[in-house]
């Protein structure tokens, strides 16, 4: 955590405690499952229920068992078993009995990638709606619109923010539109094994657990069609693009030779271990650095489902799990810092105006192409820029109403 | 194109001739939109259009233009000017007037990646529609699942064969999703110029613009917000993705040891420079070479939108390009390969029975480790696997007719 | 740890601990640059020297304070000089003084890479030796060569291995050469406030601070010129990709209907959560899934690299850690699992002959066709693989000296 | 090309015609070699030399023909015997013997990459002298450090410069350490058929097609240590990375609001299609714009590395193709494009001034941490400044002696 700042933003919810937690949730559901077909009684899917505990458990024995099953599953389905057997040997024979280590991980990864893209869409929300403030209070504040670093033609803050809504907007509606199946196809997709326990009844099973856990049911398993987890993946970037977008802008905004915009303050943050007088848009800084890793984290994600082989992959799969855990936690962490950052942005009126009276006359330059003889001020040539805030404040109304549904 | 195996399957949708016959359509619309706000008269925005000929222009001579503007638009836009200045120089003058050189660029390369998404739907439907008659034909071939590349439980080919129609129906969603909006802002997203030129009009031009085309208008200029790059580069590469997965299987399977899945053959095909006896699955070879390059090149994208500063970006919207049309020339260019393979594809039962025989007892320990005492085959243990299959068809139907309304 | 399998293999070289006690140990060594300059006397740089302990430090404290300052040296400076200033408040205000966090952090990551490079280079060079011993003893194993899947002439098991070699040889090489230098230039690179401290001393202090920490003296900062971290991201990479190659080759030959080889059996390793025959080739799967992550992390820090503004970057550095970090535990955990498989691989040479005698008289087709009337067998069409493995073997034996001297 | 701004300064190294011809270089240099063992007589060498001319060959017609064998060397060879046999009917049967494609593509490949590397270097070296002509001549020229995009301490832009020449200097060593040998094993690395045409002298064959080609004698064949490549992309990526840093730095410089760097101005260069008063920094926005790209491409070369199957890729090799042809292109064009930029880079030392002036106090706030009482201006806090140009610069007199020799 020392080299994550502001992981403790994502709430835990990628440690290796909630990993635990959610492969136990797979599996007490699990047993919940064999008891509505009739493997297992009520009072034995308690036994397993209760089981499945995270506290009964020492995270870090388990992680030391890893190894030499390839997988988390195999420790923990031992375990569990050890625990059932206390009370109950008949059961614990029965604990995970179905499934196969790769529907309890990708499932367990699902509950996990649902809470995690929960919290990033209040944070992107959060960050959204502060921007359609700033919007609307900001419409008509003239600066300096900028391409390849140069001055360009005037535009307001206002449009500016209205082009960084439109790109919260797009990530809110990529990250809502994500989808989290339940993996449960037993050894290599078949359901065989519960087949054999519950005749006629194992094609029931995906629904009864997706019902059980809040996710959704797919068409079939997906061990080796990963497009669940590639979707994840570029669906979080898609967020931290434009995440890093907007944190680029305000960092280069909070130049003092540019100095329209500042990060709030916050006490003791954005110092220095040496220089007495440094606030820097540290925040922004953290942002932007996510933005720079998650196209490779998905990328690599993308790279294991193109290499898929067979019915589950010899390699990677397992080279999934840790770009997907670091996009987890990277990009709802930046989107609450973000959020945090764009609620509280001190926007500097009087050196956008500054900035824009020292870019002119060339800054109406091309409306001098057409009316040589015509003078105009830069809030004389903003365009559609009213139009193009109310259009995009009316969408984003719109999405918020979706979203509320 | 010599080291660009199959690339002619591209149609030269991507090629320069394409890239310069797309910025001169956006060019040629674009004053048709000018006719209708009234900037042009009818007339003029036909000369125009007329000028607007690819065939007029020497590709090369252009390119050896680019790099003082550091785009394309550039140079385009001056000869396309030149040459309706020998006939016109007032309308000359009106060329390309209140875009800017990313309006043109970003929409030609939306353009392009339209026609290159049809064709590349195209093929994922020719390979699906392939691969559902394996799985409907294939459903009773027993094989080996395999698992961490050794065997786990009994399947059939036909599920095999749906697992990959999922994943292929998958892509094709995603690619039939894709969504080409026009880029249509103006110098920095303001339309301030096409304002100045016919007031009150202005935002209605990126509708005309997306008429025109045959393109969709969005919410706003996305100069700086690159989903619909990165998008697309995410939908071109979950299908190869898929394309990747199913070639390595066949790689896998065409290995004579196994000796389950032979490509087509065709005269020539899969020779060697030296070995006379060689059948090589070249077309499979070659889809998963696309595959393992779309990962990096679709992050390439990301990267870049994660980095698009101010209302233009300084070096990071240039950094699309080469990424882009590499995605929209391999990607397409896979899904034909693979379409042609999946087509054809040789299924060897005998050899896939022979492996289920080498691999039994153990192929069924699952079952005997709840079942001890039965003895079973390995087709007497195939669960789901008629349901599955059903299922999976119903939904490529479903999504066949969903395509073709 | 639940998701990293064999991740204990990595000795803590890169947890939390390890980067407060290298963090420590930097401003340690600065004490007794300090000390040498003249600026803290002996007995203070001790008691700064005594003070930096990591044991007392609570590092999930520290970590829940690096948000604002964006990175961890801001804490634990701050937790130091309250350490020091228990005893000594003069000598706490001295404490990191000329120093920046960047100087702090950079120089910890070059101590932790420099022991992780150093484990890394044991365990290649325990697996080069193991393959060397393969290359020696399996020097007449005919067996198949295979190029892109297909059998192609004979080569020996030997001469593969001898392959191996090479790459291992090259990636021990490549990773021998690293360098770990200290980064010495305070706030901006000029050592400005030590040249204050310490007048006409300071262009010293990077070449005493070097010595102190086993560390090399860079020409000057590389606060953005970050060749040495993406020279450690290469190397790495290098032997990752090695040790995938030679593991994707153990994993396909394991497969049984090919079953050449196999990994050394331990007990409980390869099995499964569902299947009782399994036994997976579940070390060189994980070698595997490291591989393939290991390019895209790598070439996040590339990213970093290039956007290295300023005189410290905006985001771009913050963005090196985790790659960085990631990759130092990865690459010498699967060189670890590598060593391990490849000293006890188990060579099934019955196999490989009836693999030949499969692919005969195919197998020497090439033959034919410059000697059409002659018959051969595959033993006899060897080429040069004798002189081939003694040249490699005398290599790895010259390589072996020059990394013991 | 329209694409691919500046690519005409790559000189055509990488077209396809330089393929053509490079590959046919490849195989003249062979035949030698069969002459050099007596598999050919002088004159029949002399026949395919003569028959190896690209201009005797159509590009198109056999780029069409690229996809059937899954590379270029077999229709390139097809070609090349068709030729030979128009005269000489045995010769043409033994033309390429000895050789498989993978020999003919990787040293073309290599010849290439030679050439490039050639013209990287010079354009590098150019770099760095224009930039070391820049230490020395600001070395005095007071300007504000930067650190998170904040004015940090004072520094000077020969300092800077300095910089700057660090990570130049260590790329040029990158660069000119670089090895490109010949691929030399035949079908699987035995070299069997040449040992069957020229028994005993096989194993001479890769120094002697080194030697004729000018390229280095490898250890053993590569096909699947793909090392060479991998080495490659991470120089040209280490080229690219601190062209990317500078190019960064000046853009920033070059906003007007800072305005501390210009690009050298050309007739016609930086101009926009709407907006008459601009002067972008196109140059230093297109080399950033190939160094946000080079990264992704070189990752795209390790994961091909990582998945050298058996003893040829099944489709990884084929992978690597664009990717390190992209790289070729891009950085030698990247390289001489800032080379121009940096030998007529526009210093503006007043501005510079103007930022350090409103900056301070705060500039030197690190100093009166210390000397709270003593008032300083921001050229007398400039620490190790002068030491560190000349260290710099003398090391940079080193390599251009140590490149030169």
């Amino acid at each position: 955590m020392l080299l994550t700042p502001g992981a403790d933003r994502a709430d835990g919810l990628t440690d290796d405690t909630a990993v635990l937690s959610a492969m136990l949730s797979v599996e007490s559901a699990w047993a919940g499952v064999l008891g509505d077909l009739g493997v297992l009684t009520a009072q034995q899917a308690q036994v397993v229920a209760d089981a499945c505990n995270p506290s009964r458990y020492d995270v870090s024995q388990l992680a030391a068992n890893v190894e030499s099953g390839g997988n988390p599953a195999i420790p923990v389905v031992a375990a569990l078993r050890a625990q059932v057997a206390e009370s109950d040997s008949a059961t614990a024979a029965l604990v995970h009995k179905g499934l196969t280590s790769q529907d309890v991980i990708d499932t367990a990864v699902m509950l996990i990638a649902r809470d995690c893209a929960a919290q990033l869409q209040r944070s992107l929300l959060a960050a959204a709606d502060a921007v359609a403030d700033l919007a609307q209070r900001e419409r008509g504040t003239v600066m300096t619109a900028r391409t390849l670093g140069q001055p360009a033609v005037p535009t307001t803050f206002g449009a500016k923010a209205a082009g960084w809504l439109r790109g919260l907007d797009d990530a809110l509606r990529a990250v809502s539109a994500l989808n989290f199946p339940v993996q449960c196809g037993g050894a290599a997709g078949t359901l065989s094994l519960l087949e054999t326990l519950a005749p006629g009844l194992a094609a029931t099973a995906p629904g009864l657990l997706a019902d059980r856990l809040g996710l959704t049911e797919p068409l079939g398993p997906w061990h080796t069609d990963r497009s669940p987890v590639t979707a994840l993946g570029d669906g979080l970037t898609r967020a931290s693009d434009i995440l890093g977008k907007i944190a680029g802008d305000i960092v280069l905004a909070a130049r003092p030779e540019i100095g329209e915009l500042s990060e709030p303050q916050a006490t003791g943050r954005g110092g220095s271990s040496t220089m007495p007088q440094k606030h820097n848009p540290v925040l922004s800084v953290l942002v932007r650095s996510a933005a720079l890793q998650a196209p490779h984290l998905s990328a690599s994600l993308h790279t294991s489902a193109a290499l898929a082989a067979d019915e589950r992959p010899d390699g990677a799969w397992h080279a999934e799990w840790q770009p997907v855990m670091s996009l987890l936690t990277l990009v709802p962490t930046a989107a609450s810092q973000a959020a945090e950052v764009l609620s509280g942005l001190e926007v500097h009126r009087e050196a956008m105006q500054a900035n824009v009276d020292a870019a002119m006359p060339a800054l109406v330059a091309e409306r001098r192409s057409v009316r040589p003889d015509e003078s105009v001020s830069a809030a004389d040539y903003l365009g559609v820029v009213p139009a193009l805030i109310d259009r995009t404040l009316d969408a984003h109304a719109t999405l918020r109403k979706e979203l509320d549904s």
